[in-house]
């Protein structure tokens, strides 16, 4: 049996819709994964994540190495036992985190060693650790190990990472164990549509399990990401899911659903949550402005979570003055239930086959928002 | 119809068991109110803290008239809904916290005058705003003002305060409305019995609808504690029922329930839970030892809570050494229940009228722990 199969139910226009069948049950696609950084989808229950309509989470391989520890994980029976997450589970490389939060990288042919940014210990991380590290956690989805290169990297350094890259992916397939979970290549080459091609031939080879795309959302211009992911999905998908990394503004959910993309994850529905911007049709509301002292209505009237269903914009906005724990909690319901509901109605609309017009309708109500 | 009735169902020795009947339905007795300060307690949904066993939770006046105000609780239709909470409410008069935590106090036979803890803003507080306000928050049961004397305040101090006391819970009765709520008297008098009882004598005068025992576990040694209470519920135990304020430590609940009190309230558990300290039926837990590091287990194998059913200590110690705010809620959950769950042993201890023996087995097993 296949560790991952991309079953495609629905078309409309470039927009799929379609079922990832994992070992750990289907994920409705286009997918939008919670981050569980730490073990947790930060302030909530597993079940409340569930409920608003998550089928798969992501959890940072980086994290959960240096704390508790990868092999702690295991001693405690995996990370689903761990957080009592039923479902599957997808988690990164850890590669992201090394590259942007740990310190004193050294980065060569056999992979990055690096100090932890945490306690400052000596650590490094190769294609093979990655994998057994995910294997440790019990992972349905692993990523591959690969570099993320810093901002502003030219053509030539872009163009050698994405050759180790794909040496590294090779590894990493060679590492990964019988009873391990799918595995995902993710497709590099910075803007450069030559690169892209280049980096999705070299995957592709490998016949790995599903393709991402990485290195995007990293302060290049929207038209910019837009254009490289409109032409790097066809590259990879006839070859399993297509997964944009670390995108989860609803703006750009939509338009890259409407590119072929099928699977997100994203901090910004919760990160937001946590500092009081709640997402709505018409963007977002900053739950902090005086404006709703005195508002006794839901965030979304028509919205059904468990935030919206009792109460007031006047209540979240006390709580989160008052420094009320309650209020993440509360504003990051809303938030997951917004960006969960969008990928539903998502589904719902390329099923009907008018993606256009649900897209164009959101992106207009979205504009409304913003004059 | 009564504002506040007390039925009692069973007695065992002293230790009384019943049913307190107020507006907005009954309460079991021997009942513990968590403590719900700034119309949340803290990091739970209202049918959370329900589910937990509590009927009553307890508001503070004194924060909820500061922010986001009385006024402005009732325009959005009162506290019930504004915090999505259908069962009783007892509200303090906010006293408590004017004599702990404002700044500039002036007290005279009027009332109280203040600035605010939080901008510094000049407010005052006498018997009538103290029912005014509980009234505005909608309280189902409320508190007269009184004077919260300072710690190592004389007998003479004490004895013109009780007096003083008295008159102002008459004034209160006088200024609550017809549909107001019930009011419940409060008997001080320090550790002296003969101040207790003239203060005992002048609030039963008034037929308020129950009393308390204030200006306790104000840091006097246990013992002193005991003795008083032991003294003074007698005095009032005819006239409804007997509220024992800021009492939530597990020994002294099951004692002072010995002792004929009905009705508690206290921070402890939800406040030590955010510490990481969990109770046990052999005291303390401090989750934060690196003991717990690899320990599958719950915190109690025998405990039904959220936390205990699905959670091990390994996890609730990574939580909370991560900072994560899920630590705070699951550590709410497991101390919450565990604290009304004693309140339903003993209930059931006095219905079977074997109060003592569940009272020697509960002390003897915490004495195990403190071994
Ligand atoms: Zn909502
Ligand atoms: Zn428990």
């Amino acid at each position: 049996m296949a560790r991952l199969r991309y079953q495609q139910t629905a078309r409309s226009g470039r927009a799929r819709a379609g079922l990832l069948h994992t070992r750990r049950g289907a994920v409705r696609t286009p997918a939008f994964m919670p981050v569980g950084t730490q073990a947790t989808v930060k302030t909530l229950m597993p079940e409340e994540v569930a409920q608003a309509g998550a089928d798969m989470i992501l959890a940072n391989t980086y994290h959960l190495s240096l704390r508790p520890g990868a092999e702690e994980v295991a001693a405690l029976g995996g990370l689903h036992r761990f957080m009592a997450w039923d479902g599957p589970i997808l988690t990164d490389s850890g590669g992201f985190q090394v590259f942007s939060l740990a310190a004193n990288r050294k980065l060569d042919e056999s992979g990055v060693s690096f100090r932890s940014h945490l306690d400052g210990s000596a650590m490094s991380l190769g294609p093979e650790r990655a994998v057994q590290a995910q294997e440790l956690l019990g992972s349905d989805v692993m990523m591959v190990l690969d570099e993320c290169p810093p901002p502003g990297a030219d053509r030539a350094y872009i163009a050698t990472a994405l050759a180790r890259d794909a040496r590294w992916a090779a590894r990493a397939l060679a590492a990964r164990s019988e009873g391990g979970g799918a595995l995902m290549g993710i497709v590099q080459g910075g803007v450069y549509h030559d690169l892209r091609r280049r980096s999705a031939e070299l995957l592709l080879e490998l016949e790995l399990d599903g393709y991402a795309l990485g290195g995007l959302s990293v302060g290049e211009p929207k038209e910019i990401m837009m254009e490289v992911i409109e032409r790097t999905v066809p590259l990879v998908s006839g070859a399993g899911p297509v997964y944009l990394m670390g995108v989860g503004d609803p703006a750009d959910l939509v338009r890259a659903v409407g590119l072929g993309v099928d699977m997100f994850d994203c901090v910004l529905p919760t990160r937001t949550a946590r500092t009081g911007a709640l997402l709505t049709a018409r963007g977002r509301m900053n739950i902090k402005n005086a404006r709703y002292k005195d508002d006794p209505r839901p965030v979304e009237p028509d919205c059904q979570c468990p935030t919206c269903r009792r109460f007031s914009r006047a209540y979240l906005r006390h709580l989160y003055m008052a420094g009320e724990l309650l209020a993440y909690r509360l504003n990051t319901l809303h938030n997951l239930h917004f960006v969960l509901g969008l990928m539903e109605r998502l589904r719902q609309a390329i099923a009907q086959d008018r993606y256009e017009e649900f897209a164009r309708g959101f992106l207009a109500e979205l504009e409304l928002g913003q004059q």
